[in-house]
């Protein structure tokens, strides 16, 4: 499908994205790229790539595809450090989970003969790291495009058949819209689990060694959210200030109404709460975005089996 | 070990209870008891109690053993009518997520010749009912018990024996303060869950059904929580208040103070919180509260299978 891929920054999806795409043939030759050059050693030993290289002006000079998987904030520099060096006719992609502010730093950089597509996988797990990646990460995953009015449509047809030979599903969204979602959906749980887990860190310590202790009571899942790699999160709360203020503000005055329930006692109104949010689980069970996914990939449906009562590696993002 | 017990209130706790006392022969005889006459026909269907009543008053006569697992709130309501019926010697255990409420509340009303023995296992998961119950739910799971300085020490032997029976391990608390520690690990999480759930619900109609088909990038964990039974949780919450307000109070403080970092630009205060909060995740699983917990019950350490990456049915309480 490519001669040369180039996949700059091999975290956990930069990784998943050379063992998917070593995987399923998608290209004669891949190239990775990381400024840090302890990365770049940790890939050599793995031996998933053809290249690596943490000159990233270097990387990517005849490749046909370019896929950034850096942090939010690091677009600007990247971007500099890769427009004199890419092949006309280039199609550059990426997996960054802000859609608008980067394409305002990234896209007045790109020269007139490259085509950019901006994407972002909805996959991920806690790890972070190249050593994190597996192939399988994508699939059954939706993958979120937002190409912009003047996008060439068969390089959006190009990154399509990309993301779906990778068991992914396409969803082409406006990137303003984009992360008012993803706000909601992922950006507001990951700041709030942050805070709740750094609350907790605050405490005494015999009370801590205790949290940790009982965290099976519900803290623990906070504990995975919080422990996703802390510089991807600054960038993205960075690049998505507004839309994360505005629910911000809207959690903190229903949390607010909550705990004056509380305070009064009001019993009803913490019952109407606790009880209108069960259908929306149900919604997400019956949407298949919940289900178990057993060993090869079989979708279990219904009531979880026993087996399946276990906390670690929920995909997140 | 027990003629005959008796368990009131037949939700996940209390049916996974009579699993679990048929499947390791702890009773010669189960009674279950529910006020619900709905909840009884269900049992009765479901052929694992040797007699079924909504007769509270009555379930208990003769009982060596009689463990409550309904609402915090419905304590004072079950207490007398089950004070007079009690069989002198009797011990009666509880599986309540508040201990000092209860203590205060029930004790009273227990007569001279019963011992109380107040419990709290930590274990659970977002399913409600009946149905929802099996014996394996409390292997390897906590089980805090709360006696008072004048609890027969026989009677919490008994009772240790039973949870320890079932896969659990126990550990012995101060009331006032294991409602601390669950106000932090289990109470606070469960409202924010509700809460930032019911934030998302009042979004409008299109921006909703978005949110639910990109739940895997974090939401998703919140529903699961929030999908709680809503009666149990609401009584929590009315009997946890002092924990959970001032918890909940040191949490509003750390959100506003991330909230101003988002505002200002402070990338550095961003990193700094992020990255502070990983360790614990990793405290979690090298006391192996996080472990994978493969078919047949074997623990898997280390990085998780590919065939784990799954999100239903985690434990909570």
């Amino acid at each position: 499908m490519f001669e040369k891929i180039t996949i700059i920054g091999i975290g956990l999806i930069g990784s998943s994205l050379i063992h998917g795409i070593r995987k399923a043939g998608l290209a004669k030759k891949i190239i990775a790229a990381d400024i840090d050059s302890g990365v770049c050693e940790t890939v050599k030993k793995l031996e998933i790539a053809d290249a690596v290289m943490t000159d990233i002006r270097q990387s990517v000079v005849g490749s046909d595809l370019v896929i950034l998987s850096i942090p939010v904030g690091a677009y600007a520099s990247v971007g500099e450090q890769i427009s004199p060096t890419l092949k006309a006719g280039a199609i550059v992609t990426d997996a960054g989970s802000v859609k608008q502010s980067i394409i305002d730093v990234f896209l007045p950089l790109m020269p007139d003969s490259v085509q950019f597509v901006p994407g972002h996988p909805i996959a991920g797990t806690e790890y972070s790291g190249p050593e994190s990646g597996f192939a399988e990460l994508f699939e059954g995953r939706w993958c979120i495009l937002t190409p912009l009015p003047n996008t060439n449509i068969k390089a959006v047809e190009q990154v399509t058949k990309l993301w779906e030979t990778l068991g992914s599903q396409i969803e082409i969204m406006n990137p303003k819209h984009h992360d008012l979602v993803l706000g909601i959906t992922s950006h507001l749980p990951h700041l709030i689990a942050y805070t709740i887990v750094g609350t907790a860190e605050d405490l005494e310590d015999d009370i801590m060694s205790e949290v940790i202790k009982f965290s099976a009571s519900g803290f623990r899942d906070f504990t995975r959210i919080a422990s996703s790699d802390p510089v991807m999160w600054r960038d993205v709360f960075l690049n998505n200030r507004d839309a994360v203020l505005e629910i911000l503000q809207r959690f903190t005055e229903d949390l607010t109404a909550v705990q004056r329930a509380i305070r009064r006692g009001d019993g009803q109104f913490l019952f109407d709460t606790f009880s209108r949010t069960r259908h929306i689980r149900r919604e997400i069970i019956e949407q298949g975005q919940a289900d178990y996914k057993a060993p090869g990939g079989v979708i279990q449906e219904g009531t979880p089996p026993v087996e399946a009562l276990h906390t670690k590696s929920v995909r997140v993002e």
